[in-house]
């Protein structure tokens, strides 16, 4: 008994077996839901069923479609301002078309679980947000073939990935303050910013060009209160007089502690700080920083992801490690001015 | 030819599709999957799935697994601070259990669709994050028969519903500032922020029961510059002393306004917030305000849905319509002080 599916490409579909049994499509319909169908018309469609290799198809179906239509993203914190505003941008591209972004939240838990969880539902794509250490290890638990995009951190190979250049935001802040004519700045870091494609590689570089040894970085936490704390320390230290925060929050939480110890911003102090958080521009004095363009990058990587998904359609696999670069802008505001003479 | 599967309550498994056709397990399934079986053993195999009206279920109980672990949650922007926790406060009590949440942002586009969207997924309950006036018109959508709790909102007899108390909190900061000697409060909304148990109709309450004609409210947007525009303009009216913002990044953007304007918070007004922002605490400065605890009525909200999920399954269904209250806490801090005499 030959089975037609295994020479034919396409599989048997109900209607093939309604017309090789001699019955309707919803006959064959009500016996597969198990609903009132003759003896003798079963045991035709059982028959049509067994010769044409034929599978109760809308179940594996919708199985089919949810693989080909969620596309997983990994995050390690939604509610950091970043992660949010980039899954925003995610959200935003993907929204109309036939991909539907779901996302992951890691949370300092058991990475290897929460990967398979993910790849239990069967993702079409991965877009994987490596803002923190954790999510690194995500790269090595993904299989090859899951079209995915990495945004930010170090630079992968094995991936499409979106940089948004912090080394080179890093560097640019830093040259600003030093061209201020501070001596010497003070890098701040947020938890995981470290690497040579980070906002700190690129402090050390602008450091080392103008022949200044970096002073030690200074860890801190996402908290606010941690900053101001860090901030009160620092307005101890006469020799401080410019200050690069890891990012806008914290540099909202140094100004205050530099004021708690009777430090004024931009006066004695110069802080800046990156990303462009919405309450930058409005904080008291309004904070320098460089302005990232989270929701460009959410919408590049999924741009990248459907890309891969759709060249592999096609038989093409160049863009599975294209690198696409979403640089942030230097925006000078008033919490940074020259060094106080 | 009776089928087992009529009569018993239990569908007929692969073990018994198996015995009935003498073969091993593995061959049932090769059989299943297209590999190869003697013609002999795929007639047996064959009569045996239909006489037990035996279907392929490894697919179908994917299907169903996946209907009944998947909690979806939404909201209208998960990037706002309040949705961001309760969605970490929702994803964190679901951590390690049964059921798995998943965000579906609605963020201004057609409710309907997305709704529909997301019962496309099978989802086996539904949080709703109801902050948003889109956010209530979901419920008019959804299934009378899907577990589901709704997060905050005016109440709505049919659903279980987590309260935040907002007209309480509302009332209770407002109070804090007549008490203050302030004799009028003017009141700036945030989008969405009306009803009966909204903060600005514990303010109206605030005011009506201490004998005060409540000012009109002012509306304004999520943007903190707008809220700074806003301040800019109360500057210029000697009569404001006492101002309630909707949320904390409006009382920021307001003070802000304030003092370009040329006037001293809380000198010359006391300024109020609401939700107790992560940087509140370390604003200049830092804002009286009432604490929400988003994570622990995103976790009650969680609790809700899979209670009301485990009552149904024993027939049980008094908790489909319950109310839990977290109230919030009135913080006070510096931005807030004494009527100017």
């Amino acid at each position: 008994m030959a089975r037609r599916r295994s020479t034919d490409t396409k599989p048997a579909s109900i209607k093939d077996v309604a017309a090789l049994a001699g019955v309707s499509v919803p006959t064959v319909s009500r016996y597969l839901n198990d609903r009132g169908v003759s003896d003798e018309k079963r045991t035709r469609i059982a028959r049509a069923i067994d010769m044409l290799g034929y599978r109760p198809n809308p179940i594996a179906q919708a199985l089919v479609n949810e693989r080909t239509s969620m596309i997983a993203v990994m995050c390690a914190d939604i509610t950091l301002f970043g992660q949010a505003q980039t899954y925003k941008g995610i959200e935003q591209r993907a929204h109309g078309g036939g991909y539907s972004p779901d996302v992951f939240v890691l949370g300092g838990r058991d990475v290897a679980h929460e990967v398979r969880s993910c790849l239990d539902r069967n993702p079409a794509g991965l877009i994987l947000m490596n803002f923190d250490p954790e999510c690194a290890d995500v790269l090595d638990l993904v299989p090859h073939d899951l079209p995915t995009a990495v945004i930010a951190g170090n630079r992968d190979e094995r991936f499409a990935q979106i940089s948004l250049a912090e080394d080179d935001g890093g560097y640019r802040i830093t040259r600003h303050l030093l061209e201020l004519g501070h001596r010497s700045v003070q890098y701040i870091g947020i938890p995981g910013g470290v690497g040579s494609y980070s906002r700190m590689a690129g402090w050390q570089r602008a450091c080392r060009e103008a022949g200044i040894v970096a002073p030690d970085p200074i860890a801190c936490t996402w908290r606010p209160q941690d900053a101001r704390a860090i901030g009160r320390r620092l307005a101890d230290d006469p020799a401080v007089t410019a200050v690069f925060a890891g990012n806008d929050e914290t540099a909202m939480g140094v100004i205050r502690g530099l004021r708690d110890g009777g430090r004024r911003v931009p006066d004695d102090v110069s802080v800046v700080g990156f990303d462009d958080h919405p309450l930058a521009s409005i904080w008291d004095p309004a904070i320098t920083t460089i302005r990232q363009d989270f929701h460009r990058a959410g919408a590049a990587a999924f741009d990248a992801v459907t890309g891969i998904i759709a060249d592999l359609g096609e038989g093409r696999v160049d863009s599975r490690t294209q690198l696409v670069e979403v640089p942030g802008e230097l925006v000078i505001r008033q919490s940074s001015g020259p060094a106080a003479r």
